[in-house]
């Protein structure tokens, strides 16, 4: 959560992070955009994300789904597969977390912590699946991020390896998703990309100065702050697959 | 939390995390502060935060509320309201927060995220009021911040507005209050107007060495723990108004 | 949670956070070690750990304790005598914490706040009596870190005195404990001491280029990420007492 709060902070974004569902029918018709993260759910958590999501959904909010660790449990798998029945606006994880919402089954063999075993070109076809049957957009972070809403294909070659040593580093992008879908909810897969690509974009500048994970987390907020547009337009390697 | 936690650290106080109302009993009376935030209210912890607030009121130790997003909806700004009746000695907000007490009723279509949309000078009679009501000192932060019990108004001109771009920032610093008030209870205003201005000065000399917000956020903690009283009360800006 | 996590993926391990019974029967039986913090424990998180160290023990797993302020009141002290009855591996705390769980008797006008009030060496006898009647490596971190298997007595001499100005560093090094004695549950005294001195030479060369305890938990942490084995053979200081 503070990761991701600084990252939308960072980006001029206006972050509000709130769990109980008493709260939501005041809130949430009133935000931008919805970004839901089930990282440490519980299950008194779920509740308060179903129905944060229906009212996103009922007012016509984007929403946007991490579905951290989707394959750890049972328990995880079948509260994700409920939130994306919800129709959430962009599901983004890494490989191992697409390919098991898309298989819907529970290999709990191939399961490690939240960092992805799995490579995000492998988890293409499980993407346009998954993005199909839920009609959200779909990322796969990896060495390349892919980008599907089922039909088109985009590929977002920015960031570098030292962001997967940094914790909640996919959390924070997630939420730049979110806060990038705000500002244009019908252009979803583009928000989506441009979100990846700018992320990876202040890593990368973050790497430059970076003597460990540590230092590339701090570098890479504060180059997020930084961004100029012709930065941005220079560095972006966004391609149509 | 670990922001909070780490400003006490590098100030030289010795902070514990409580969440339970079982431990409230055993714990509460022995501490020399309590620090209650609403930040990530549930409903579940509302209770322990009044069991924590009563004892400290009924243990004559200082308790500070930090009422986070107080106008975002209807059950926050009751549970304010609640903690409030059990007579914080200081409550530390941003202008919207403060207004939104002051004038205890919900105005959703001014709510925006945990950051301010009304500017601190807008907050000085929203201030006054609450102060006079509550029997509490008052703190609204902002480009200047303003501290008041009701009677008198005191502005604290320290701080850069780059600290408004890192999450929590107004968490540690009302976490910074409670640690100045444990040391002299019975000068509220003096310890918050003084806490406020030294978490300010921390900012500006750290803000000599930032480039962005996530190093401000590094400098401004490590700048704290180097303060030495002449650099402190040479830059203090602290004006009775 | 998030320096823990951060350490973890520094040193090349794989963690996941997860905080529900009910995730625990599918998720424990394929870690390689569970790491238990009561940090903020609350009475429904509380049957979660137990469930989680159940399941760690029955399947043969090393699974790790960090008693945060176990003397902090009787309901903690309570949790953590029980969370013990089920086997841990290892478990690491302060002074204090050691040795409120030795006496297992609550002595309330002597707790301070998570950080230590005791010296480490005041509780050497009170670890070996700890690891004696609980069948755990016991570590107690301080100026010198101890670990004791209840008959053994080995102190790590590394590390620097403004680690204990970060909040979590404790939590932390009790996570990279749980990730050596994966490697090799066999050799849990070993594990503990030198995951114990590894944190600590990561911290004496972090120190190098800290500035404050803010530029000290990044560089500890970028340190511990490149560290190689010639640094640490040179630096490690275990002696067998």
């Amino acid at each position: 959560m503070d990761l991701a709060a600084n990252t939308l902070l960072s980006a001029g974004a206006s972050p509000a992070m709130l769990h109980s569902s008493i709260e939501s029918p005041d809130f949430t018709p009133h935000v931008h955009a919805l970004y839901i993260n089930v990282g440490t759910l519980s299950d008194n958590w779920l509740p308060a994300m179903k129905v944060a999501a229906e009212l996103a959904s009922r007012f016509n909010k984007p929403w946007i789904l991490d579905p951290v660790a989707a394959g750890a449990s049972g328990f995880r798998l079948k509260a994700c597969l409920e939130l994306i029945s919800l129709k959430p606006s962009v599901i983004r994880g890494n490989a191992s977390e697409i390919i098991a919402l898309a298989n819907a089954s529970f290999g709990s063999s191939s399961t490690k912590g939240v960092d992805s075993s799995h490579d995000s070109t492998d988890a293409v076809e499980a993407a346009k699946s998954l993005a199909n049957s839920s009609g959200a957009v779909v990322a796969v972070s990896g060495a390349v991020d892919f980008v599907t809403d089922g039909n088109r294909v985009v590929g977002v070659r920015n960031g570098v390896p030292m962001m997967q040593k940094i914790t909640a580093t996919g959390c924070a992008v997630t939420a730049l998703i979110a806060a990038f879908a705000a500002v244009d909810p019908s252009h979803a897969l583009e928000a989506t990309a441009s979100a990846l690509a700018v992320f990876g974009v202040a890593g990368e500048i973050g790497m430059e100065k970076a003597a460990g994970p540590a230092s590339l987390r701090m570098h890479l907020i504060d180059s997020l702050h930084g961004l100029d547009l012709t930065t941005v337009i220079s560095r972006v390697k966004i391609d149509t697959l």
